[in-house]
């Protein structure tokens, strides 16, 4: 099939799932904490789930998905750049009966996404809090990707556990320093943290990022807080488990 | 020094710090959950501080912060065959002088130590909420130190931050199964988490304990999570780190 590239929009290879994803390095490109998120994931095998992605960016994410599942996956994109950049890589891989793309605000989901009808919601959202440089440049692509100019915590947990149903799970990867705040608005939606697995760049260094399971809710107790995972040996190369979601068992 | 041995009382060895323990196992004896606590915990080195060890079992961690610094140690226990246990293990060592021991019940620790006074708390408390088997031997020496019995979450983080002087820091070891509890009580006394450090069993296993430091009145972004501890290799041998907390560096 061929596929339009705009500008600087290259194709990127994610060899774990044979997908090729269309980056852009000024606009936006999917990094490792997507990665990490679409493998911790984890989505019913069967057809019948109802699987949303929120802040889907390029898509990555959602495709990753698509192949852990028979189900629909749909997902939802605020900017019009990168809703199009996804919905090319889409069809790229063929995947248009599988996945549909939202081009919406996330806080709008529900006007697209009934509620309580979401098996499994994955979110790579903004981490950062809107500072002076976020909002002298608030239309940069990059600055409504990282910062919550568009979306803040609460306003994610609050959609998250409206489109889910009972027993319904989401996935977020965020960062460490807003732990304590990310604890406290699953709490006020009832959202009751799972599974937690903490990721540290090398061993024996603070972790830079955590991947976090909810489930709708959920009983408070039962709380696991899974084997950290370390990304890059002494030397900067990526360590077996994560070259494997990236390069795959080859 | 002479020292009078009870019943099934034995002296073990902390050599890290080449101090000598009493221990019972019939009542009571220090675990490695304990030596993790002395050794996480960060008091000054100077002789001006106010350092108080709660639910001080048999004095291990009193007596482990007593090397750590030159200031006065105070211990809390409220069990009297305990409390007779450390103050003879303070005796042995010959810390009589720098810790002192309060046979108390925690929750009326501010009739002996003045409130908003103290500048590092450490506590390794009961970890279990009450269940039927601990209410059916509600006197046993184990069952105090390891359910809540006498001593809830709730009333030891009031305890705490009631001692602590601003800025105040305290240490805790718990199970991570509690983790959302130990956050939400601690927020609710305006002790805010400052570093977790989880603890593995081996490699590849969830954490079965952890280790968190909060601030009295401190400002609630900049959590840390650090680097994860692993006590034991494949083979059930200390791995290095925890090693050298019990052996020292020989």
């Amino acid at each position: 099939m061929s596929i339009e590239l705009r500008n600087d929009e290259r194709i990127d290879q994610l060899m774990q799932y044979n997908l090729e994803i269309i980056q852009s390095p000024s606009v936006f490109s999917f990094s490792l904490d997507a990665v990490l998120l679409g493998n911790f994931a984890r989505v019913p095998h069967h057809n019948r789930a109802h699987v949303v992605d929120l802040c889907s960016g390029n898509g990555v994410v959602a495709l990753m998905l698509s192949q852990q599942t028979q189900s629909q996956v749909q997902a939802v994109e605020l900017q019009d750049r990168l809703a199009d950049m996804a919905e090319r890589s889409i069809q790229l891989n063929g995947l248009t009966d599988q996945i549909q793309m939202i081009h919406a605000d996330v806080k709008q989901a529900t006007e697209y996404i009934r509620k309580d009808s979401v098996d499994v919601i994955t979110c790579n959202p903004p981490y950062f809090t809107v500072t002076e440089s976020s909002r002298k440049n608030p239309n940069s692509h990059l600055a409504i990707a990282r910062h919550e100019l568009h979306l803040t915590l609460e306003q994610l947990m609050q959609t998250s556990a409206g489109l889910l149903k009972t027993r319904g799970k989401a996935f977020f990867v965020h960062r460490p320093e807003r732990f304590l705040e990310i604890m406290e608005t699953m709490k006020a939606v009832d959202l009751a943290p799972k599974r937690i697995r903490f990721v540290h760049p090398k061993a024996g260094r603070e972790a830079n990022m955590l991947l976090i399971e909810g489930i709708k809710q959920g009983k408070p107790d039962g709380l696991k807080i899974l084997p950290p995972l370390v990304v890059f040996d002494d030397d900067g190369h990526y360590l077996p488990e994560v070259k494997r979601m990236i390069y795959g068992d080859k």
